[in-house]
């Protein structure tokens, strides 16, 4: 490991992913912020000191660690240009979650041994981050009917959409309203999702996948109907689970009740809980919640970094 | 019929459905609110004029149709009054929704018929009322997969709950949050759906229903995952819907797009839409959006009354 | 008066100010919409029935009324040209508000007589609709202590800023936020406020104008400061603007309480309430509320669109 | 001082602030939650560990400093009670704000060397606190005009009024609204105000405060109208005021633009801004914001505690 505290720079920093990794790395024992780009900020100051810089002036050879935070489809490309010089670099986009583009896939609790050596990480999206997790002990286990599709019935904050200026955006648009978007498993996460079910272990199960726009800041929630090829008793189902998340730090299993936004907002968990339905074909309900911009996002790419630069994982993400 | 303006009488109106009851009436060409009862504003004016009273002095004998919009528990016991005054009494709540009640079921567009003839009504429940009209063009024509479960995923706002002070429906509480509740098939709505797609035609399915509480003042969006025996095309699932509720006033089948709480929000009617999934077994996604106070309460209470007073059913609802 | 309906044009119809105007003419009995333009949706189906055109391909001549709710800066131009074609030409921007436009401002219940014979009107502006109704009865009676300013503390809906995409709009920024904008007499609506309160009658004060942006959709509330040269009561207050305003349609003066926003969206009427304050220097609250988008924008306009047709002013608007 | 780490009870853990105060603790290095009463919750698990007891099941003469987070009207006696068991004892209700109490009034930044040695605290109202902060330097520095009133125009997010059940407090009733309360100096935090000025030095001017509700959980934002004698630039502004809060560690007075509710929360500061105003009577705009459960209630509780024990007044504060 270099010296101690290590340097990061956050590309795309202005937007809520990359404000989000300045805050948390403010607060990190063993890293400090050494950059951070904002084009339309470029020489204003950052809250926490210091001034943004363009892209385009990013020492990137400086640091130890470089978080691409722009949009999907700029994204990658710097995030390929920071490993070039050397460092660490790890995506937040989509843009390199495609095995092809050659980086790691940092889902640090199902895969955790190839982010250790990893030097490009393509940091998952929000909604494959849950609907992974929450899947992943069920699949292994191969309990899950495959006869019938998982439906995951998802709903996210605004933040999740990024901060660029859109009318669909707009307060105006989004206050007082919900709705189904990007249906009919034609949302971009649907192939990460497929991916990652097909790599967990076990035979990967046909689902549909519906998200909503939910009008919140922040925060995820997935209401899974899992369909299984016995029933499961909620106790059975939180044996499972926590057996297969024993001495994860990120993973909260609920034993009675079930995560809602405001209990994970704010933290770098993932929160799974369950219930029992009262119907004929075996169905567990299975709802999992994350705060996108944390677990989804921000906090999980530190988790990463934290994984690849031999630091404690849980350094600076217990918040 | 009697003499016009028909009068009207409103138990509970300073609810949320007894308030929307009150807006209505006032513009209704043919009835007008002769009372309107409140225990906690007695003697306080009323908005629009005049003043609420106790429930205990409402002249039940002195109108043409009472409505009671109590809470459940409450309410039933003074609609079966109102009925035994001689005069038509709908009630708003869930008391009376058990045929063994011996009310009539209101849902105008499945059981209109009946509803004609009717002295006492029970107003279906909000949930019930889009689930049962989305669901029954598919149930009558026979096309559900009935080794799957129909999967309810259901979300509506927090007028839904009443106007009664609890903590979990405090701002404080419910803003930047969303959160499942009655998980399991346990939600009071669950027999009565199950009753409803007993009585419309074909073979019921089982089916499973997850609601949530949104953080927006009204309505009501589901998204239903309706297993099918085979493939049905977004045109197709068109035709059949529309065909169900030709010349319908208060229900919108949507040729393209999903309806969202924002398109039906005002508005005494139920919007369906479709979108194809692209998933191995034959799955349609039906979101069916109806506001919770109107189609869902006091606008569907109004349609059930003009039926059964014999008055155009369109009347004061045309919004 | 030419033959009933008669026939409107609104340029720039997918604006919010546009929006409501094309709802409000679906209910006028008198006028209905000939055209409606959106750049952005030309040849998409416009809600209600219809398409939206380009307004490069609005038939200006060919209806009674034009009003353009197109962005400040644009929509002027567009209105002058209207007028230039001969119609009925009222303009929602800012853009002809100073009288060198030679546009009648269209304040019915301060300058009715000036609309009556109008053919290009200027449509006032939000918060100078409610600062100048709730100040003209005190500034005319010359009971206003001018030795000291008076203060408008101001909060609108997002609404009031417009449709077109901003990232400070956004609702990831403007949910459970609250901020100042427009400080120190900057705001646009400061000169215009001026100019009426020196044509209302008697003497002008001082005035004090600081905006805030509410995490609502719509919605202004006016609380104001109204320093006095004695003492007045409420009741002597309601006294005043009572008679000020007696049989104004749209103009509500509480007796007891203050207005919300919650009293006022959805209806097209000014709101004003009054409280004594017990401090030393004389001085009165005034607290004043409109739905920036009716009594505010659309609906103003379409009472001055009423008033310079010929028609009952409140056609269409007794909402 | 006893032996670290200190341990603390919080009396009325479940309300807002006990909550807070409760998340705090967590976090606190010297100081942990020995005991946390809820009366509704008694016996069900504490987030973050152990279980809620009834208060009076708890153990007062246990710990080394009680927080006492009840309702005002029952609050202040629990207080009274913990400290005649010897303990530290900080209440954070209004009951022992009047100087009759014998409590000490817990504002650090302008009474620190009582609260030194005090072992019964009354901590500041959430609306005083800002707005004696924000006063406090030009009040002590005589530029005052005294003879216009000071006008605070204030709106704070919902938790500010506490958690206990309230029809007005309903998600449904406040989202989409804004209102003025406890108007015309009714509010019981006048008095606060008065008496904290009478204090700071200098003389005290008169004042006009108008307390709103604003849709969102949490901040609160104040709009000051600080009359004067002379004119003041920005400039002149930034200096005072920072010379009076040189090395204040909670306080925040900004060099450009003003502080908004999201540049608070979350935060122990207060923040402060200002601007001129283009207005013939000398006048300030003094623009003050903080979070209300933390320098408003919890943070400054804590605050206190840290003083009044001997640690390091930021120690757990510093989010």
């Amino acid at each position: 490991m270099n010296k101690l505290p290590l340097r990061a720079g956050v590309i795309g920093a202005s937007g809520y992913a990359g404000q989000e990794l300045v805050q948390l790395l403010a607060r990190h024992p063993s890293i400090r912020l050494a950059f951070a780009t904002s084009e339309s900020g470029a020489g204003k100051p950052l809250p926490g000191g210091g001034r943004y810089v363009s892209v385009n002036d990013a020492p990137f050879d400086s640091v130890d660690v470089v978080f691409s935070c722009l949009p999907t489809g700029e994204s990658g490309a710097w995030a390929l240009r920071a490993a070039e010089a050397g460092v660490l670099s790890i995506d937040l986009s989509s843009d390199l979650r495609d095995p092809a583009s050659g980086a790691v896939y940092g889902l640090p609790e199902l895969w955790r041994d190839e982010i250790r050596n990893a030097r490009l990480i393509a940091n998952p999206g929000c909604y494959p981050t849950s609907a992974l997790l929450a899947l992943a002990p069920a699949v292994r286990a191969g309990i899950v009917d495959l006869t019938r599709p998982v439906i995951v019935d998802a709903a996210s904050g605004v933040t999740g959409a990024g901060r660029t200026p859109r009318r669909d955006l707009l307060f105006g648009e989004v206050a007082e309203d919900f709705r189904a978007y990007g249906v009919g498993n034609k949302h971009r996460h649907v192939p990460e999702i497929a991916l990652g079910l097909s790599r967990v272990g076990g035979e990967a199960p046909s689902f549909i996948f519906t998200p909503h726009l939910l009008p919140v800041r922040r925060g995820i929630l997935e209401t899974i109907y899992l369909p299984l090829t016995e029933s499961l008793s909620v106790e059975a189902a939180f044996e499972l689970w926590s057996s297969t998340y024993a001495d994860e730090p990120f993973v909260e299993i609920e034993t009675e009740g079930l995560p809602t936004l405001r209990s994970v907002v704010g933290r770098n968990v993932v929160s799974v809980g369950f219930a029992a339905i009262d119907v004929e074909q075996p169905t567990l309900l299975v709802v999992a919640a994350i705060d996108n911009l944390l677990k989804g996002a921000a906090g999980q790419a530190l988790q990463n970094a934290n994984i690849a630069l031999g630091l404690a994982e849980t350094e600076g993400l217990l918040l």
